[in-house]
């Protein structure tokens, strides 16, 4: 389907922005024109790339406001996650980019440090923000006491965090509160609540913020006012207010984040420009102190009709039509590896009941939407708490229930020691099912599932799955429901499938440890460990049209590792290359460690083991992305030549 | 010196009880004897092992008071982190092991699902038991929600979990707090607030619980049994108390646990058995709903007077004398690296003032006390809350500052994606001070520090460096604190160095990616990285007594690898070994990386990887556990000599 002919909307005052400080001299008024056509212009672009939409859509005004108001780039300015900063790009000198963003080459979905000085801290992974703010407010009150000494600069830069309220689920925000709660250095944390991360918010937290919002109304500008005077008073009411406070303090009736040592101010209308212009300009003004908390209430998709009538309110969308709000859909291909996997647990799940599923708030994402459908109680979404998750699941295991942590590669990197600790340590059968595994795409480095063969494959008593298409995958989810004695997990890419084999409406148990072979060859073997393994087809095909007899097997375990068919292909071939979709120190290297030991390589053998590069990689088409990374069939076959041809190898034999 | 001659306490109720069920028929005056008698029998056995004294001494009545009201094992008791349970192990049917306490073979210092029904999830990392026990209340639920259906059996148990004030830093314990909160199952947790985990605690949370207990007097018997009545009223008064909590829940002005959705009582004096046996009692009975927080005080240390005299309440102790608590002490030895790291740094600060220090609750364990002493306001403790300690040091380094995050091998596992997402994706010049690398004694496997050259080698951007000795490790300090370009680590083992080498003043800098040889020879070639270096100059004595002329090379750092060492030794040796005190995926598998894409194996080298086996290896003494990990000087000269042997492999060569 073509772009929608969308046309750009008409901007004459935010034609005017190229920079925060052209802000500087706009009345309200005009900062409200600002915010209505950067919301309109955000939806252009938006429409032109897709993207995350409802979440940049919902902070226009407090985007406008901060910019505003504070001294940017000066003052830090740090956006939690991330993916709510297209009005933030706009106005910070990216504004004619904003039609690459996500694309090869082009703007990152997420605040990113290289890309401009706005952007003092990349983000992208939830939660970080409190943590990271603090750290750079810290630094600064050193270098004031060093200024004190004369030894450097006084620096008398603010930071502000915005975090969303789900954010706030995540225990790495509370850990930065509780520290940010006990220390001096001025802080503000903007919590801005639109009671929506990606799917609806649960916990305790969200109900209790909705508690609070629903027994407070939102303050008037005259209570905004006083609010700021009370806690920020003239210097000859202080000595009375410090009494005051500790009083109160002793109460302990204060909201949940006075309790932790933040001045809380709000709830406060976030859409409200009279509201916010006022209230950020006394945070700024306010002498230092406790950090302060920010309690701001917006609307996700807010401004634009399609979006706030979505359920998802346009989190994440496709290139769309401006006036309809109609999404482009692919044309329909091979169904992806989430629904395959989701369909497959569903299958496994009829068949056992005690099999549940547990999602850190990515229930769409990991397919376990679908999931929920048919088990709705056995079906755990416990918020971004990747941490609680993991040992959540072995708790349950603990008890003989059968438990699939369902969960993209970059985020289980969030509760490593849990998989440790908590799950391998005591050989619990906690079942992984990494979505997401190898490159993401346009989500970029921040979201590649590169590590976790590494990871996940120097721990004891792990099961070690990759999955080398659709009908794989439902093998391999039948495969970790029937294992019991211990941890598995499944990778698998993002993505749709391949379309070439059916899938089967349940999958049959495959024999741990145990890789099968696709194409006898007789001088280069190909051993691959997931998804290439359809490039290693193809290249075995052009080895072939070049004469060279080729195998390509598929090990599908990493551990236990078929060592049986390692070490035939080793004998049996003079070329043996491993291909995975993960960094070095993973599958190759457990290969590796196997074939030194039994002496493989000590009369020759032409290995090489394929691996993403020691790099970070952009986000651009995934396919692009592998090409660039020299895993494509044609780089496995180049690989292969030049191993037969380098003979003795770069370094010479010993004399 | 010889332990001392301590007396075995009369024990008289105490015999009486192999398991918990013998309690059930005490009164509560001899549930009384019986805990004074635990603290005795615990006092004495720990002056015979060694161990964590103080908080096994402040939970004894707790631990009495707990199994002679609940039905354990049915009930699941959780004790977080797990070091306090010895008096829990000496109820639970393990007393006559009692002495074995953390001995090679003996009893595990913590709890342990393989060592007893009693122990329903093992631990040693902080904060993981709200997690776990929620999981089995949530199993329990579901089968009782089974046994409805007639699909399985009735299921109602009991889950406790007992949490310390320390350990609620954590994330993780909000992550677990904000799901249960959310939810209606049953779950006990008792907040065991000592004011105290292994240092004086830090936070905000702290600090509330303080405000929380200075507020509120300890409730009376009188007071227990109504504020139980009141939580827990009869069916009539039910309608009207729902009305009346829900207007409660609108003013929100609980205390912060209620705001979080459990149920709080509290607080209570823990060693108060005529207050903890009523009050469990009644939740033990109480019907199903929110869970629980029952706010319990406690003494760490108490009831010993020397323990309750020490700053750190015996938190840790070597063998004692009962009568006067003196502590047996090592004979004088080398530093240990832990004060060698500390002693370095503070070198490092004292010349740069950008230099800061940051900890998670280990100020003491990390050396960072020291730091402290010299540098109170550069040193950052953040509590139990390693997640936000890397990326709050991270915002730290953005604004220039040069932090070092002194942190164990195996607690950097809790903020794996905070170095790959935070840290090394922005090549933020964070240095990581990896204490207690590699195999740890008595703490055993949950605290070995196997995995980090494998988690952190996979990872772009990140220098690895670790330590053959003290003075190396004090050379890895300044060369860490010089480089500005990147994410760094150093790895260094626990306990005392060699004592071989001065240790500088202050440390050299480092060339980065480049290793030192320190014995030449030409058949056989060990590459040690870290402290197995020792081991392979011993064992390059024994092979030259054999006649086998050996190179031994010190590879400091392994990323970036020191290719050109590593190309030499390959090229002029028949046989070259790599050793490292970590698990497999690690440096072995970078340098087997870069040679089979050299070549270095097309036309043969006797390359043999030593790492740790993949196995998780239980507490015992350093040397003992790394011969049963084969990685002495013995098993590396063995293995030089049968690659030698072995002549062209296991593997036949290809015909």
């Amino acid at each position: 389907m073509a772009n929608p002919p969308n046309q750009a909307p008409h901007t004459p005052l935010l034609d005017r922005v190229r920079y925060p400080s052209d802000l500087k001299n706009f009345s309200a008024d005009q900062l409200k024109q600002v915010a209505d056509e950067l919301r309109a212009e955000t939806i252009h672009a938006v429409s032109q790339t897709g993207g995350h939409l409802g979440a940049s859509l919902g902070v226009v005004e407090l985007t406008v406001a901060i910019h505003a108001v504070f001294d940017t780039p000066k003052d830090r300015l740090l956006w939690d996650v991330g993916h709510q900063t297209y009005p933030h790009k706009i106005l910070t000198g990216r504004r004619d980019r904003i039609r690459t963003l996500r694309q090869g080459g082009g703007l990152s979905g997420f605040t990113r440090r290289s890309e401009s000085e706005y952007d003092p801290f990349g983000a992208a992974h939830s939660s970080t923000s409190i943590s990271a703010g603090l750290g750079m407010a810290v630094a600064r009150d050193l270098k004031r006491a060093g200024a004190k000494n004369g030894t450097a600069k006084r620096d008398d830069r603010q930071v502000i965090a915005v975090i969303g309220d789900g954010a706030m689920s995540a225990g790495m925000a509370y850990e930065a509160m509780n520290n940010a709660g006990a220390m001096k250095s001025r802080l503000i944390v903007v919590l801005n609540d639109n009671d929506m991360s990606i799917a609806p918010p649960v916990g305790a937290m969200s109900a209790y913020l909705s508690r609070l919002i629903s027994s407070r109304p939102f303050l008037s500008l005259r209570e905004v006012m006083a609010k700021v005077a009370r806690r920020f008073p003239a210097p000859l009411e202080r000595a009375a207010r410090r009494a005051d406070e500790f009083a109160r303090g002793m109460l302990t009736g204060g909201t949940l984040f006075e309790e932790l040592g933040f001045y809380y101010v709000g709830p406060i209308d976030g859409h409200n420009m009279d509201h916010l212009l006022p209230l950020l300009r006394n945070l700024r003004d306010a002498e230092d102190g406790a950090p302060i908390l920010l309690h701001v209430v917006t609307q996700k998709g807010k401004g634009y009709a399609p979006a706030e009538a979505a359920s998802d309110k346009y989190h994440a969308v496709s290139k769309f039509n401006v006036i309809t709000g109609a999404q482009s859909k692919a044309p329909p291909g091979p169904p992806t590896y989430t629904k395959v996997f989701a369909q497959a647990l569903v299958a496994e799940a009829e068949a056992d009941e005690r099999i549940v599923a547990v999602t850190a708030a990515m229930p769409s994402g990991t397919g376990l939407d679908l999931f929920e459908k048919r088990f709705p109680k056995r079906t755990f979404d416990v918020g971004i708490a990747e941490q609680h998750a993991v040992t959540f699941a072995a708790g349950m295991a603990t008890e003989g229930m059968k438990p699939f942590v369902a969960i993209y590669s970059t985020f289980l990197q969030r509760a490593y020691d849990q998989v440790v600790h908590d799950v391998a340590l005591q050989k619990l059968p906690v079942r992984f099912a990494l979505d997401r595994a190898g490159l993401v795409g346009a989500d970029g480095a921040t979201h590649a599932g590169a590590y976790d063969i590494a990871y996940l494959g120097c721990i004891p008593e792990m099961v070690l799955m990759a999955s080398a298409d659709e009908a794989e995958l439902a093998h391999m989810v039948a495969t970790a429901a029937a294992f019991d004695e211990g941890p598995t997990a499944i990778r698998f890419p993002r993505g749709e499938g391949f379309g070439l084999v059916p899938v089967p409406a349940r999958g049959t148990v495959l024999e741990i440890g145990k890789g099968r072979v696709l194409r006898e060859g007789s001088t280069v073997a190909l051993l691959s460990y997931g998804a290439r393994l359809q490039e290693c087809l193809k290249a075995a095909e052009e080895l072939a049209s070049r004469g060279l007899s080729c195998t390509v097997a598929d090990a599908r375990f990493a551990k236990p590792l078929d060592t049986a068919l390692v070490e035939r292909l080793a004998r049996e071939h003079e070329v043996l290359i491993t291909i995975e979709e993960g960094s070095a120190c993973g599958f190759g290297a457990l290969v590796m460690q196997h074939l030194a030991w039994k002496g493989a390589f000590d009369a020759g053998l032409k290995f090489r083991p394929m691996t993403l590069p020691d790099a970070f990689i952009d986000h651009d088409a995934p396919k692009l992305q592998y090409d660039h990374a020299g895993l494509s069939a044609r780089a496995i076959a180049d690989a292969a030549v030049a191993a037969l041809g380098r003979g003795a190898g770069a370094i010479p034999a010993r004399a």
